[in-house]
């Protein structure tokens, strides 16, 4: 790629796509979509601008320091969104008595952030979400593993290039309360603990015993996060507990869906959120390399959060920059290079009809077509044609128009078959 | 639809899209991006927040008090774009060369107008862009407008519910120099020309006085618009005219592609913006009900305004706000209403296990399968499949598990076909 001069760069932390930048991202696009559609999800939308109050009503504490808000000519407080959950629960809490649920809804949203920019980050990015309001089994849990599964699938990225992560914020919460911590304390050890591996274990400690845990309890906490199997978490929460009794299921149905290979349980994977209140989930390149791949959960409190109805829910955010990256770092391009339609060219001006023609018939048979908009050598043509993303190549050559036919010609194989020329020049 | 209340309300002029509005929003974009990939045109994009300056240097004076703007952490002045043309410009200009021309670009871009909302008229909304960069001949401006007469076609609208007006900026820069307006003066012409139809006549003479023009010239500008033909104009423009050949030669290669019925000459579609140098275009509803639906022309000096080398270019936007509104007028709903994927339910929740193998099963055959989360009763689960958009619907009953098969029946016919069931409970 060129260095563009910078007057001709996009602002800062923004992406341009090129032609050839969105054959990339449209793999991706197109693995999330048909994933979705496979698993039953419905497209929904909403603008990028939302409005700053619900934003910040709804956002993590970093969130919102980070979002990008203005004021329209009305004085508007208005916003570019942060992440799509707030608009979710929003657009669901107002027709929450006309809408059917269970809803299991997907869109692509872009997300905006303002942030000091490291690998995987930048300051725009889109975002594959899922969700499934209004259900509380944990099938909601595994349709939407699933989907995500089958969208790496589609993306070409094998089992071994990936883990997903689970743990259960009820089986922490069962824990600390056996640690003698007080519910009013969880959410904030919760986002306390989130902080590990990204900040130090001291200004975690530190956060804790603001936080007003005894000395005690803060050790015990971190013992936690020294459990390494579902068996020894299982001897810890006791025999009767709920949360291990939902993992346990959810590994279990994940060998139905034939995605168990790639769970693990984690009990280090916490999320940031303080909404999520049961299965929660990250998945990771096998080799940490990068920033997680996709996360998401359970969060049954979002909507009563915004003013609407209590309703049990389960979503999934994933976004673009980090796959991209490691499609990049493990996958050949094969997959973004697939080959389409025909490019049509014509050596001499009076053949321009001819190939006009030819371009309207081979579209109305459903056939992409690039046709060149004058004449061309076959040398310029040829060169033209192999730079570019077509299948196949019809040069209309000398004589071709009086005898009625030119070549189709196969830009992979080489091999080539008449077309019929219909009409004259 | 329920109307919300306020505080669920997206941000005035900006849009919610629901499941049913995706349904009628992917009718328009599958039609458009469909036709863009069928004409041969690639697809870019670019992020929706600008330079500031790089818009307001680009877009016309009404355009840019339109403009959202604000300030980054850093200082920045951003904006969202109010159109999509700067930025192909600055991609483009950051990439000449490199890039190969010339080129064929689309792009489905969000843009944003603050401004006072009317009918067609939100403050944001999507454009469809078409742009063929570097190329003089007119075989650009036929690719974009059958490329367009495509995309109507795809979205069920025919031949007789629009047409599209075309003329040629420089056959008005001729006119206007027979009457003694010197060039220098065409831009303001134009501009002031383009709001005819939307502001008196009197304010328009107002505006041309501004200008400096002579009472006598002010007649003949208005004159001009008088002009019912295109071979009336030829007789003004006189034979050596290149923009009446231009013209001409336009309607002939339009029955070449078949699209001759829908255009026809007009010479008061002048477009706002400053940047056309030559053939521009506007469609409407036969009946003249809605503002245009799409509109474009050839704009060969804008790569030098941005700072480029000169460049030939021909583009359209077709935004999706007018063209929603005239398919809601003239178009059955049959089209958007397109039934797909089969909705998969379970009487007892013991068979919950053959339930999710027999949607894996139909998914890993390409299908797309609503799998319902827990048990429904027979009536509760026929309802749900009745309001859902699957074309099929597979409930497992009592003895179907024990037998090996259930019933697979599509939800229109009623017909239904046997359909097994692998594994057990």
């Amino acid at each position: 790629m060129n260095k563009p001069k910078t007057s001709f760069a996009p602002p800062r932390g923004m992406r341009d796509f090129y032609p050839a930048d969105m054959r990339q991202r449209n793999l991706v696009f197109d693995a999330w979509r048909g994933a979705a559609l496979a698993y039953g999800f419905e497209p929904y939308d909403a603008c990028v601008v939302e409005s700053l109050d619900l934003l910040q009503r709804k956002s993590g504490e970093e969130v919102a320091e980070q979002i990008y808000h203005f004021e329209d000519k009305s004085g508007r407080r208005l916003a570019l969104r942060p992440e799509m959950t707030p608009t979710l629960a929003r657009m669901i809490a107002a027709r929450q008595g006309a809408l059917k649920f269970p809803l299991k809804w997907f869109t692509l949203a872009q997300c905006f952030r303002y942030e000091r920019m490291t690998r995987g980050r930048k300051r725009e990015h889109y975002q594959w979400n899922l969700d499934i309001v209004g259900e509380a089994a944990l099938s909601a849990e595994l349709e939407i593993l699933a989907a995500a599964v089958a969208a790496l699938k589609a993306m070409g990225l094998t089992d071994k290039i990936y883990n997903i992560h689970v743990n259960n914020r009820a089986l922490l919460a069962e824990l600390l309360a056996k640690s003698g911590i007080s519910e009013n304390h969880h959410a904030a050890v919760f986002l306390a603990l989130d902080k590990r591996g990204k900040t130090g274990d001291d200004e975690i400690k530190a956060l804790l015993e603001k936080e007003g845990l005894p000395a005690q309890a803060i050790t015990e906490t971190f013992n936690l996060l020294a459990v390494e199997s579902l068996e020894q978490a299982a001897e810890l929460a006791g025999p009767e507990s709920p949360a291990i009794a939902a993992l346990k299921e959810l590994f279990e149905l994940a060998e139905i869906y034939g995605i168990s290979a790639n769970l693990r349980f984690d009990i280090s994977v916490i999320r940031g959120l303080a909404y999520y209140t049961g299965i929660v989930f990250e998945a990771f390149d096998a080799k940490r390399q990068f920033r997680a791949i996709f996360g998401g959960g359970r969060y049954d409190n979002l909507l009563t959060a915004v003013g609407g109805a209590p309703t049990p829910a389960v979503g999934l955010g994933f976004g673009d920059v980090v796959i991209m990256e490691i499609i990049n770092e493990y996958q050949s391009a094969t997959e973004a290079d697939k080959r389409n339609g025909v490019i049509v060219g014509y050596m001499f001006p009076e053949q321009r009809c001819s190939a006009m023609r030819l371009a309207d018939s081979l579209r109305s048979q459903r056939c992409n077509v690039d046709l060149m908009l004058t004449a061309l050598k076959p040398k310029q043509f040829f060169t033209r044609a192999g730079n570019s993303s077509a299948a196949e190549a019809v040069f209309i050559g000398p004589d071709d128009v009086e005898r009625g036919f030119a070549y189709r010609k196969d830009l992979a194989t080489r091999h080539q078959r008449e077309i019929a020329l219909s009409g004259r020049t």
